[in-house]
């Protein structure tokens, strides 16, 4: 098979994989496509965790048709049992020539194991088909199974001077109607929604995904919030929603209202006398979460972005002057030279209604 | 002649005046073609003031194939002596057929007379070919000669999230190499480099053109400080560079010494405890300053801001977060409330080097 065709054939596996953005959540989302003398007699994609995998999908969408075929499947196939039983034996059942890897899986139950199963049976596997992209689309999967801590992506909205509210916290509607649409599916693609319970004071967010365009399969990210001596109001509106909302406090003296009204609640070591945002990283990974949302304040930014806690920021920047008389985007006390400041790679720049995103990863 | 001919030859024309961007200041930059048959029989150019206009330079490449010919001229002919003799003249000399006008010229000695000349003997005369290409491209002068006062440019270098300094005033580099040279260009279009005695005090500037590879025929921008008590330095870098320097004061009793540093000082009325901006746009465009570059502080850049006396903003975006510690990019002690705020009209974005250029006129 030619690299064009197999760029094109991952290109298309890629892109059914995409599909389970919003819903494969913890599972990583995968894509296959199987190829029979240059033409493509099945596709599937991964939904939803404990639903049939990607090549299975495709394998029965192609029947009889596998026999013979090239599998693309985006990450190396499982050859282990979980939910589900092991792609790898469905794949050789089938009877398909080779198959095609995007990347392998870090995971440790897989790591090797299932290219390893399909060679010793003389089935010849490729690696590393389209890996920048893939890698990319699962950053978070691919962040957590190989650190223990989810991928942190920061969101804010801001003026063009940097400013995300007035002095006096005045801040409805800094970004436009098209960037709080683009904000929802930033939520649906996220396992968590973390924030401080200086926002949650101020602002009685939901953080839910409310676009009925946006199909989660009735998942909500979890809400998680640090909140040092437990000052959740019993009517944060958080708490009367759908889906769970976890506190991590240093202090869990008032604990008992909230879990009644519908709380989780871990305790944590204090970090200069702030909740240890890296220990909340860490029980997030544990908690099977791939990708955090981070909406919050300038203290929680700050504080996320001088412990080198940020993996990406996605900065909806609004075509205004706000001024002085302001709050701006990162509370960072201790950068005093100007040699403190943090270098950013822009990946990518867009309009969204009348306001500039700006995707941006931290430069190493 | 087509539409489509009109547009490509008037085109050309406008390239051909923007030769002058840097060297016909305080004149509007023009260009002139004269086509003949489908095919350019001679171009020219406005290059400095007191040297011949554009039409007399393509009636002079032209020679005797002007007879007969289409002449396309940015902006109308002049019907006036000035420096030079009336453009009209000379290309009711030369035989033109027929004369295509971008724009008419609102300077009050032309205004008109120069297509009633031409029209008067017979040569007809079509307006408003690349209308708003013109006007973009003489904004300055179009704008000084309509209200009295010069376009104002405002520059400001800030990072991502709107900081232009370090609390401390720790502010070099910013921006990138190739930011500080595009901001050589914008100061070679500029009449005139307007700061505030802080900035003076703080860095020392020059304000000059240093870049060889910009032809200005010499000429450096005027250098204006608001400078309300004359606390400019003796030893001040600009008073010794090439160029004039030009202070605005409330209080000159110490006027003395530097006028014979070589800086030219005019007292104006306070307005807020601050020289009054207004004032000094109104007496820079009586000295024929069409186009004002800002290159100031936040104080100096709020009080523009406020008074709506900016045109434009040119913001060069360094993709770094430089934090809380700093100075932000306005001063605007009185906007309190997020209805406060100015918005924009994006009117280009780019990269210059790692940094983004964004380009915005303040929303009518």
């Amino acid at each position: 098979m030619s690299d064009q065709a197999d760029t094109a054939f991952m290109t298309q596996a890629l892109q059914l994989a995409e599909r389970g953005l919003f819903t494969a959540h913890p599972n990583p989302m995968v894509g296959c496509v199987l190829v029979s003398d240059g033409d493509i007699v099945g596709e599937g994609w991964h939904k939803v965790a404990g639903a049939a995998h990607a090549e299975i999908n495709a394998l029965e969408a192609a029947g009889a048709a596998a026999k013979g075929a090239t599998a693309y499947v985006t990450l190396e196939p499982c050859s282990h049992h979980g939910k589900t039983p092991p792609c790898v034996d469905a794949l050789i059942d089938a009877g398909v020539a080779d198959v095609v890897v995007g990347i392998q899986d870090p995971n440790p139950d897989v790591n090797g194991r299932g290219i390893a199963a399909l060679e010793k049976v003389g089935i010849p596997v490729r690696v590393g088909v389209l890996k920048e992209q893939i890698e990319q689309q699962l950053s978070g999967f691919l962040r957590r199974v190989t650190t223990g801590r989810p991928f942190v992506r920061l969101k804010m909205a801001c003026s063009i001077d940097g400013c995300i509210a007035m002095a006096s916290g005045q801040s409805e509607w800094i970004s436009g109607p098209e960037s709080r649409a683009d904000v929802q599916r930033l939520r649906a693609r996220s396992g968590a929604i973390l924030s401080g319970i200086g926002t949650v004071l101020a602002d009685d967010p939901s953080f839910t995904v409310r676009d009925p365009d946006i199909e989660t399969c009735g998942r909500q990210p979890l809400r998680v919030v640090l909140d040092k001596d437990l000052r959740m109001p019993l009517s944060a509106e958080m708490l009367a929603l759908p889906g769970a909302t976890l506190l991590y406090c240093t202090d869990d003296s008032k604990r008992g209202p909230l879990i009644e009204a519908g709380a989780d609640i871990v305790k944590v070591r204090a970090v200069d006398r702030l909740v240890d945002a890296a220990a909340v990283l860490d029980d997030l990974g544990r908690r099977e979460v791939n990708d955090v949302l981070v909406e919050a304040g300038p203290a929680l930014a700050g504080n996320l972005i001088s412990n080198d806690l940020v993996d990406e920021l996605v900065i909806y920047q609004a075509p205004h002057i706000m001024g002085s008389e302001t709050m701006g985007m990162f509370r960072t006390p201790t950068w005093t030279e100007l040699s403190d400041r943090r270098s950013l790679d822009i990946i990518d720049t867009c309009q969204v209604g009348p306001d500039t995103r700006i995707t941006a990863r931290i430069a190493g």
